[in-house]
């Protein structure tokens, strides 16, 4: 089997995309990405494509790819998996690459959430990924399930409100040098913990916002690493787990199985533990999501992440900085590009150019868990050697 | 790079499935798949899935096949490619048995055109897979989008109405063998020819059904497949090809781009041409489209499939039998199982146990060109070795 470089990787800026259509988001990212290429990429030196969306929001995804970015040479496939997508869209891409059939191959995430073309409401997106006999009828859709998980999760480990609110302190902290941002402000815990309630407990300030937005990444054989950079990032481990689809059917609220199922592929794939770690971009859709994958993903014990976030661990200055990007929290998050756009966080650490730069950053994290917390994802990538 | 061999191939009656949801149809789908295996496997040695489905018909589909299927500790990945996601779920299992990754994977196809989650009509199901900008308010979905492209074909050629109608005479009558075929019945080219219009050159006896239904293929490692069987069907070749999705963009009408790159593809990967084919299963959503791929496969040149069709050469009895399943046009198409579903009649095909045997078939086609004509697969199988 082939090792997998990472040799570019660009996305546009997150956000409330209205005057941009997928047709003119996908080759804005496409671009970012070849110009983030150290010794120059051609489009037409890309053999195959995965695209990573959940809804169609311009009608037949690898077509419009191919046609609004000029592909049209290539094979392209799209890959949906609720909020893993992006992951499982670079997994895909791996498999290819390290098979010996492909070469240079790109994978982009793109969403629109502001406008589908399918759904009118969100009501209607959230139906294509939930339980339609039991949990869609009954409302267990996000921010619903999610506050069920977490609800749970503060009573078992007597989490506090305030330890949520913390975690989107950091994470709008983190953004604030984030070009690419959906939400650059601070917030402070007493505006997060009296804002809007939602769903108990989450009030407006615990949820991610609903972004549009695009992301890039371009893989290549190990062969070929050199003729793109001295500095390639390698892809080292790449996992997914699925657990029940019914929340009735999920037997301890207070874990995500996909995550510990993804997370032991990625770990065991990659040769490294959780402890090995420098960086990590973890799926925060909402804020006690976060504490719950830190325990799930091995960074700490059961009951613990409380521990991480009061004693700020997790932020930039810390043992293991999360979400140095701002997290789904306040960079955004279109579902199938954020897998993607944490990889382009990981691939600027991991080179010494990120925005908010982990110094001597040598393995980066990303993770999502999604829909009805069926699907988890973890991605794992080790800095260029010496 | 590892070969890999096909060791179990299984499918449901395609059909008007009301009495079924897709939970009760995936179960049952790899039921037959599993039992197909020789020597047995159990479910719990599948490692890694694959599912092809277009549209959602209950709820997120990776967890769906996971929950209903108790496959709950194995990646899946849900791959949409319009008509080509079958044969493209395949190439993306394919890809990961050949890197070394995964040993045994499922790959499992699955829609139902009957009812759909998401969309009340089958003009809100079409604008998923249409230019939403040009071709979707102009009305330019299937099947008036197949037929601008048959009008032109059989203008430019002298192809006629009684040409396109032998087809459907033909793959109805293949059908009669077939116990997954949801239409089993014999129509005459005068049936054919005197059916309700539905969009000229197509009278309704010229498309496919919509159809409800499954296919399941168990792919393994060569090191692996001799725990299966002792006959295996090799997979060879595993093409896909793109073009331009709005039609005012399609220099020429009377071709599918998409299934000539698809087909080059995959015929340099196995090494063969097309004069090696022994077999075929080839997308016939229209009479009219069988016969235009005939020729962008390569089996005959450019104006040349009314010759074959003319002198039953793709006939059972012919030089080369194409849809001896029925096709889509008698067997059924539920999008996301057609293209597994044909590698299933391959798998029987290619081993000598099909319905309409072909008296020693080494290599088997299996092609389906999809969405606004914007996409194309070909898988190509081979024989067990002696």
């Amino acid at each position: 089997m082939r090792d997998v470089a990472m040799v570019g990787a660009g996305m546009i800026r997150f956000g409330e995309l209205f005057d941009q259509g997928i047709k003119d988001m996908l080759p804005a990212t496409l671009a970012e990405a070849l110009a983030s290429v150290d010794k120059g990429m051609d489009r037409s030196e890309i053999e195959a494509a995965w695209f990573g969306q959940l809804q169609t929001a311009d009608g037949f995804p690898s077509g419009i790819l191919a046609d609004s970015c000029g592909l049209l040479d290539i094979p392209i496939t799209r890959v949906e998996n609720q909020c893993a997508t992006g992951n499982d869209a670079v997994r895909n891409a791996y498999h290819a690459i390290a098979s010996g059939l492909v070469d240079v191959a790109l994978v982009i995430g793109a969403d629109k959430t502001r406008e589908t073309s399918v759904s009118s409401t969100y009501w209607d997106w959230m139906g294509l990924s939930r339980d339609r006999a039991w949990d869609f009828p009954l409302g267990v859709i996000a921010p619903a399930n999610f506050a069920l998980h977490v609800r749970r999760y503060m009573h078992e480990f007597d989490v506090l409100p305030e330890h949520l609110a913390q975690v989107a302190v950091k994470n709008h902290r983190h953004a604030l040098t984030n070009p690419n941002a959906h939400l650059r402000f601070e917030i402070t815990v007493e505006q997060v913990l009296n804002a809007p309630r939602v769903v108990g407990p989450f009030g407006m300030l615990d949820c991610t916002p609903q972004s549009d937005g695009a992301a890039a990444v371009l893989l290549v054989s190990a062969e070929r690493a050199a003729d793109y950079t001295d500095a390639p990032v390698w892809v080292r481990g790449v996992g997914l787990g699925l657990d029940r689809v019914m929340h009735a059917h999920k037997p301890d609220m207070t874990t995500f199985p996909s995550t510990t199922k993804a997370a032991k592929r990625a770990f065991d794939m990659a040769g490294i533990t959780p402890a090995d770690i420098s960086v990590a971009e973890v799926h925060d859709c909402f804020t006690g999501v976060e504490l719950m994958n830190y325990e799930d993903l091995g960074f700490c014990g059961r009951g613990e992440a409380k521990k991480l976030i009061e004693n700020g661990e997790t932020t930039l200055d810390g043992r293991l900085p999360v979400n140095p990007s701002g997290g789904l929290k306040a960079k955004g998050h279109p579902p199938g590009a954020t897998g993607v756009s944490q990889c382009v966080e990981l691939f600027e650490q991991l080179r010494g150019q990120a925005h908010n730069q982990i110094a001597g950053a040598r393995y980066g994290l990303a993770h999502n868990v999604g829909g009805p917390t069926a699907v988890a994802a973890v991605t794992i990538l080790e800095a260029p050697r010496d």
